[in-house]
This record gives C-alpha cells, sequence and structure tokens, in this order.
C-alpha cells in the first residue's frame, strides 16, 4: 500500500493509494460543492448539475457517454449532499485511464439549454418520488428545522418550485464558482500506475482555471424547535430527532460515530432493545453524521399513532441514562467491532476505499490509512464517550413529526 | 491464494480459499435445499425454516444468538432460493472462529412450537409484501406458469394458506429429511488459518448423522403458455417472459450469461436502446439464471396498458434478429467487460468470493478460481452465442403479464 498525492498548478488535488494485490481500481472526483452552497434562489442546483454532468460535453453526446462508460464495464454513479457531489467509477485496472479521461471530459459539461429542459422533468419526478417517502421526507423537515436558516438546513433536492424556477444560466453561473479545480480532488484507489494516471490528470484537467471559493463553516447547536405535520395518506407516525454533534474535522467524530450506534443501531442497540424488540416501534434508528464544521446526531423511529407518547417517553430515558451514566464497556466494545468490521470490510474494496480517501482529503487535507481509523476507533473510551455527552446533550433536540393528518 | 478442501466422515464438505492479504474473514453453510426440494402440502418451507435458525439452539434463546453475533460485529444473514439455503457472515478474521461456532451451534435448531407459531405471521406478512410488489409477483407467476409443474416452479414464500397449514411437526421432518451433512457445503474466504476452522468445524459438526438425499434433476424446456391477469390497484403492465437456457453445471452458462446481458442489461442493452431509451416501456430487462440441471432466461418489462403491443412487437423483433444475425462483435466486448468488471469487484471482497466457491462446490463439486471464470468468460465468441441460440431458440418463451384489471 502506497500513497501518493500532487496538486497541479491550478489548484486540483490529485491523490492516489496504490494497493497491487487488488484486483479492480476505482477513480473518483469529489466536487465540494452541495446544497448548503446554495441560496434560495438556486435551491436544488447541485444536485441538478449533477445530473447534467452525464448530457455530455460540447465533444460528447449524452448517448456516447453513455457508450463509453458501457464498453469499460465500468460501474459507475454520482450523488449529492449538503456538502459534496461526487463522481466515480469502479473498473478493471486495464480501463482505468480510459474511465478517468472520460470523467475528466465530463467534468467540463456542456450544459446545453434543450438537455436542461428535459432534465427538469426528471428532477421533478425525483422530488415528488422522495416527497412520497415519509423517512425521507421527515428527516429533510427535521433538518431544516434543526438547522433553522443555517445553510446546512437546505434541502439537497430543491422544491418543485425553486426547481422551475431555476435558469440554466443560473446553473452555468454556478458550475463556474464551484467546480474549479481549486475546490476539487481527484482520486484513485486499488491496482494502478500512479505515474500514468498522474500524467493523464495534468493532460486533461491542468488548464482548468482556478478561482477564489468559500464556504461559510460555522458550527451550528440546533434550534431545538418541534413541529408536527399531517398528511392525509399517511397511517404511521414518523418521528425525526436531531442534535448538535462534532463536525468532520473533529477527533472526537470516532467517539460520536460510537455513541450513535449504542444509541440506535439497527439491532442490539438501546433503541432496539427499548423500542424495536418491545415492538413499541417498527424501527428506530440513530446515527452520526459529520459535516464541515459542524455534525449532528439524527434518530429516525416509526410507530403506531397511539404510540407516540410512549415512545418519546422511552427516548427520554434512553438520552437521559447516557447523560447519567454514560455507556457501558460490554456497549462500547460491541460497538466498536461493528464499526471496525463494517470500515474494514467496505474498506477492502477498492470502491469503497476511494470513497474514504476522497473525504478525508477533502475535509482534512490529510492521508489517513485503513490502519489509523481502525487504532482511532480502538483508542475511544467510555471516558471520550462520556467527555463528548457532557458537551454535547442529546436531550436538546430538534424534533419533527410526519403522521396521520 | 491457497485452496483447501476436506470432507467430514458424515459427509459434510469444508472448503476455503486463504488469502492472505485479506483485511476480513466470511463463512458460510451453504444447504442444497429450496422450494424445489418441497411438495405442495409443504410449500414455503424452506424460506421459513430459514427463518427459524436465528430462534435459537436448545442451549441459546433467539435473543441470545443475536446478542452473540452483535458481540462479534458480524455483518450476517440469510437467503432461501429455488435451490439454495445459505448462512454466512463476514467479520474480522480475530472473529471467524467465534462466528463459524455460533453458525454450525444454528444449523441444529430447536425449532420450538411456541417460536415457530409466532414466527408464522411474520412470513405470511412477508408473502403479503412481496404479493404486493407487482415485478416479484409477475415474475413469481411467471415462474411456476413456465414450469408448469416441475418443482422449478415452486414458490420459495408458499402462499398464505400453505403456510397457515404447515405444522411445526412437518417442518421438523423436512429439517431432518434436508438438514443433513452430506447436503450441505461449509465454505471460508477470506483470511483465516485452515487448520484451526478445519478442527472447528471436526469438533462443531462431525456428530451430525448422514442420511440418503435426493432432487429431481430433469431439465425443462418450459410450457410455452400465455396468461395474463388484471388487479384492480395497478396502473402499469408488468410483463414476464421466460424460455429455457443451460444449467448451472453446463460450460455454457457463461455464453448465456453474456446473451442475456446484450439483450436486457439495465443500460446499453438492446431492450435498453430498443424500450427504455425510446421511453416505449420503463424498465426491460432481462437475465440469465443457471439452475441445478435446467436453466432460464427471464425478462421483465414495465410499461403502459397501451404500450403492450408494441413492447411485444420490439421484443419479438429483438428475438427474430438475434435468432437470425447472432450478435456483434462490439456487443459481445461490452457485455465481457461490464461481466468481468461485476465478478472480478464482486470477488474481491471475502463475502463475495464465498458466494461463488459455495455455489461452485454445491453445483461442480469444483474449485474454480476467479481466474478460471475470467478466462471462461474471455473464451465466449460470437459463434458460441449462435449456437446457444440455435438450440435454445429464445422465442418460444412462456409470458405472463400482469396490469390494470
Amino acid at each position: 500500500m502506497e500513497f501518493k498525492s500532487e496538486r497541479l498548478n491550478n489548484g486540483l488535488a490529485v491523490i492516489g493509494e496504490v494497493n497491487k494485490s487488488a484486483k479492480s481500481a476505482a477513480v473518483g472526483f469529489f466536487v465540494k460543492t452541495g446544497s448548503r452552497d446554495e441560496t434560495s434562489s438556486i435551491s436544488g442546483v447541485s444536485h441538478f448539475l449533477e445530473h447534467m454532468l452525464f448530457k455530455g460535453t460540447d465533444k460528447l453526446s449524452a448517448l456516447e457517454v453513455n457508450e463509453a462508460f458501457d464498453r469499460t464495464g465500468a460501474q459507475y454513479n454520482a450523488f449529492t449532499s449538503e456538502e459534496n457531489t461526487v463522481f466515480y467509477a469502479a473498473v478493471l485496472p486495464e480501463y482505468l485511464e480510459e474511465a478517468t479521461r472520460l470523467w475528466s471530459e465530463l467534468m467540463r459539461p456542456a450544459l446545453r439549454d434543450e438537455d436542461f429542459n428535459i432534465e427538469k422533468n426528471v428532477i421533478k419526478e425525483e422530488i415528488a418520488m422522495y416527497k412520497d417517502l415519509p423517512s425521507f421526507d421527515v428527516m429533510e423537515r427535521c433538518r431544516t428545522l434543526h438547522f433553522d436558516g443555517h445553510p446546512c438546513g437546505n434541502s439537497v433536492l430543491g422544491s418543485e418550485q425553486s426547481i422551475d424556477n431555476l435558469t440554466a444560466e443560473q446553473m452555468r453561473d454556478y458550475f463556474a464558482r464551484r467546480y474549479v479545480p481549486n475546490n476539487m480532488v481527484l482520486a484513485f484507489a486499488g491496482h494502478f500506475d500512479w505515474d500514468r494516471v498522474c500524467s493523464l490528470a495534468a493532460d486533461s484537467c491542468g488548464r482548468w482555471q482556478p478561482k477564489a471559493i468559500e464556504r461559510k463553516l460555522d458550527h451550528y447547536e440546533g434550534s431545538e424547535k418541534k413541529e408536527r405535520l399531517g398528511k392525509a395518506n399517511l397511517v404511521r407516525e414518523h418521528i425525526c430527532l436531531m442534535s448538535a454533534g462534532v463536525s468532520a474535522q473533529d477527533p472526537r467524530r470516532f467517539a460520536a460515530s460510537l455513541l450513535g450506534m449504542i444509541i440506535g443501531d439497527d439491532v442490539g442497540s438501546r433503541f432496539f432493545w427499548e423500542l424495536v424488540d418491545k415492538a413499541v416501534a417498527e424501527s428506530a434508528t440513530m446515527q452520526f453524521g459529520a459535516m464541515d464544521g459542524t455534525g449532528a446526531f439524527s434518530s429516525y423511529i416509526q410507530c403506531a399513532s397511539q404510540n407516540v407518547a410512549r415512545v418519546l417517553d422511552i427516548v427520554g430515558a434512553v438520552f437521559d441514562n447516557v447523560v447519567r451514566n454514560g455507556v457501558t464497556e460490554d456497549e462500547l466494545r460491541t460497538a466498536r467491532n461493528k464499526l471496525l468490521s463494517s470500515l474494514v470490510i467496505k474498506n477492502e474494496l477498492p470502491m469503497g476505499r476511494l470513497v474514504d480517501l476522497g473525504f478525508n482529503w477533502s475535509y482534512l487535507g490529510q492521508y489517513l490509512t485503513t490502519e489509523d481509523e481502525v487504532n482511532a476507533i480502538k483508542a475511544v473510551t467510555a471516558d471520550d464517550v462520556r467527555s463528548l455527552i457532557e458537551r454535547f446533550d442529546l436531550r436538546n433536540f430538534t424534533q419533527f413529526c410526519l403522521g396521520p393528518a
């Protein structure tokens, strides 16, 4: 395993972890832009733009892009979050350069008016589809309520209205401001030749022009507001709770992940035993999400309407208990094993490894081996979790409920 | 990479591929039993039994099973198909023995009446849930129509009625007949010590008693019947087509997989360009499925009701064209790259590799390296595909449509 990094003159970071025993290779562009970098008048533009990159360049039609990826046998896709837009491909080693060249071309898309107008409908259908998923809808509404004006509360998809009002010109302007080389990381993982991909990167991306960029990075404690919305078609109550946590740059992020797992992992967690196993709720999970400069714990619970009060009592008792007594060594050991095995198994594949590499570089400007992360997780003590809870009291949560009208 | 195998005196096959550069390890019990080994009076028992194994043994309650897996941090689960019931876990190497011991114990379950009666409702809910998924429902109905009495047409889940009528005694009888060591493979992949897991297997599974087993293995060409069912709540038409193919033992299975991909891969296939890209259907895919002694090509198409005739015309033309002209070198190259990259990437993880190892041993009694499979796929020529099509004419299909009443 060997790590390499280089910064092109225009600021593009090129990084790679070479693993000669891997059978595949992965490449990804990590663009540090997402809904938190949008204003309300362009809400949803980051995600819409991600779609538009597949529509081709001045030289390539959408059909040709599709066929070109297809020929390499690539497993390729993209995703957009509040903070990042990531384009990736996993391929057999002999096709890595072709896939890299292709993505590099697509990073300078045509953004044609015609494609923009057609894709608008696809985006609006995606919004409608997600609005129909109460688990998604309640999380998004709770996030907006929790961040209450802070840009981390912005919707990734935007609204039907914001997408309707968006113009291709606004998208091109956003693209020109955010897809600058000094705001991107080009990462490689698995079996590849560093010198070759590096010179390919210089050839393909070296002429992109840098530009000053910014992002608001204030930490936010959360509004602690409580709201409920009734919807005629719903049968179950969907509850989302959010409270403040540490940022992606904070060394305590590992303790925070373990705490989230102890309280709300799918199985074997406190929520599992108190809510799901006792059949008070159908599902009850908590996750910690680290973000740029801030972070949050999010819980999602689904239950019958008549159980809501009981669920909230139990959740209150779980939070109280953990604030008063911390977590046990047993719980910590189990959570650690679960977190370690999911980390190690994910990172065993070049494609999984790529995501960690890219995000660590984006957030920390730092290379961490899988071993570094394993050791950081192993080092977390019950006392570390306790001081984390003292600083970030889980009881100070924002709450959104979505249920029958 | 080193392959090891041993057969215990009672007939249990223990196999393992040791990969010292892997960071995780995987273990699985492959039981050669599924719905095709059921009679109508016990329809659904294999899948129900899979659930029951998680309910514990004479010494372990369901709760203790859950906690024991949780402590190892294992990613574990099970699945049942027409032909196989597979129980697996992926773990950090230091927890492999614990996970193996646990699965070995669970292979001799208590099958308590009380658990059986409670789990019945879970199974019936699962049946109801799948019945509500038209894409699943139409595939199952088409399979039953296609195999028309041949046991490969048996439903994996069974029906609400068959599950209602099933007794715990019948399940215990089925268990005693099918979960015999000579009908099972215990497989390992990734980073582990062969001698240790092998002696653990002898300790944990050596006293299980063998028994003669059988399975009907006749090939079946398919009924070619056509049926349609209307359902009041459906808006779209769901179409499933099935025709005969080669078995899991047949060397032509690689050519068959490539043919399925050329005609009906998600993107870039003939179905994609003719049906999805032209917006005649929302989705249109074909897959080849190799089974024990037989095999089938299955297509699934979803479209608006008014497009059904057009869809079937286009499908007919696609099949005619491929029967008359075979496939092009370009198509074959693209399909090969896609199949190779998905195979290699899947096999790069011990957990993915385990599935291939276990199934190859179950079906062929043979060890194939990933390289062997890669070479077999690379060796397929357009002529091989053409002779396959000559023997298995895609136009002789069974058809089931599910749509608006």
